[in-house]
């Protein structure tokens, strides 16, 4: 969210891209354990409608197995999904697991967890009213190298979500993403969300001349390449809801009286 | 208004283009000689937010000398130009002049009124909280053959409009209407919205093949012709409202709190 309005109004957001804004304090509460989000203060979903927003975007630390912290946090895509629904703005959920131990031999069990916990969140998540689900890798690619077990974990990733999903980079060496991509599009995904893998070497960059050279030549053809990988096997969103693009539901010349 | 959610539900409309819908009902109440525009039933800005529209568009029938239905005229627009503020959406309000007398010789009568009838509703109009003034040019051109005093009426009504403006086609040929855009723009317009003289021939033809191919060569030209005459001479919005692009106001990093 920040940046969002100095963006609009320094006129550099080009007409054809969608502005989509977080809902979300950065962080969390209740402890690194027990991680509970908290919507920023003072911004809503109307708001993020009126300055223009195309879309909202909501970060969920998730752990499907913490029982009560996990219905807290699906109470809040709740609320914020009939917000969404008032103001007729799509609503992407984007959840995190993390580690709730902090042992350092916990760390290769988290890995070994991790597709259970991307999958069975996508399954709790997304029985919910929302629109996008931004997920996790189902696997770690410091442990999984069996490019057939991330394919079939993906399909079942998949299979679970009833929304279209699109893949989070979380700041991955980009040439791991994008071969993420290239396995969760083939398995079901409509797409990609990335950031850091497509820039962070340039944040180490002092220079701003060859920071932004890196922006417009890296950063700028990490994403056509990954959009292309998109474009190839990625699943339309209308397909994955079940619909034909050239059959909607056909409008009635009255339609606003009841919108 | 008509086949705003058909164009967006079909996915016709490139995520690069505005879409502007209107919020009147067609033709007026009152009667021919003293028109009162009604706005659609069950219809408002709220909902043209939601549906996503870039802007709001009024179209009024105006008569600045007929002070009664001026000034309800004027209170329609202060009401939408409310509830536009509230939703942080534009309004352009588009005043259309008309005669008021119905005699045969009248008519010759009301292209000498009409550029005082237009220069003193664009002063009457924008005095009220609007964001664009959809002017119609102020001389009529099968009267006024004299391109220094078309010029000098467009400067006149440059200097009377508080917001920027930009030039209806009214269905006029296109050569007469590039004419106007050029003489329009350089007196201070920021641009034209046309519609029939882009494509008005098109609904005469009967085939299907043919009248898309008009569409995509004849009327495709046409706008880019104007849109090229509209960057060479057109006043940008921002200059018509005194900033400088480079001097917006900043914008403090707690800015959403206050919104």
């Amino acid at each position: 969210m920040y940046g969002a309005a100095q963006a609009i109004a320094a006129g550099v957001l080009s007409g054809h891209v969608g502005l989509l804004v977080s809902m979300e304090e950065t962080g969390y509460t209740g402890g690194k354990t027990h991680r509970l989000t908290t919507l920023l203060a003072d911004w809503n979903v109307a708001k993020a409608k009126r300055i223009g927003a195309s879309a909202v975007k909501l970060l969920l630390y998730y752990r499907p197995d913490l029982k009560d912290i996990a219905s807290r946090q699906l109470d809040l895509v709740t609320k914020l999904a009939d917000q969404c629904i008032e103001e007729d703005i799509p609503l992407l959920v984007e959840p995190l697991s993390y580690p709730i131990e902090t042992e350092e031999h916990y760390f290769q069990e988290f890995a070994k967890l991790k597709p259970h916990l991307v999958i069975e969140t996508a399954r709790q998540v997304t029985a919910l009213p929302l629109d996008v689900l931004k997920a996790e890798f189902p696997a770690d690619l410091n442990y999984e190298k069996d490019e057939g077990k991330m394919a079939e974990l993906c399909q079942q990733l998949n299979e679970v979500s009833r929304v279209p999903w699109i893949l989070l980079s979380a700041g991955l060496d980009f040439e791991l993403f994008s071969k993420e991509v290239e396995i969760a599009c083939k398995a079901g995904a409509s797409g990609f969300l990335a950031g850091r893998a497509l820039w962070q070497e340039a944040a180490q960059i002092g220079s701003r001349t060859e920071r932004m050279r890196f922006m417009e030549t890296v950063s700028a053809q990490r994403l056509r390449q990954l959009a292309e990988v998109a474009s190839a096997y990625g699943t339309p969103w209308f397909s994955k809801l079940g619909a034909d693009k050239d059959e909607f539901t056909p409008i009635t010349q009255e339609w606003y009286k009841s919108y």
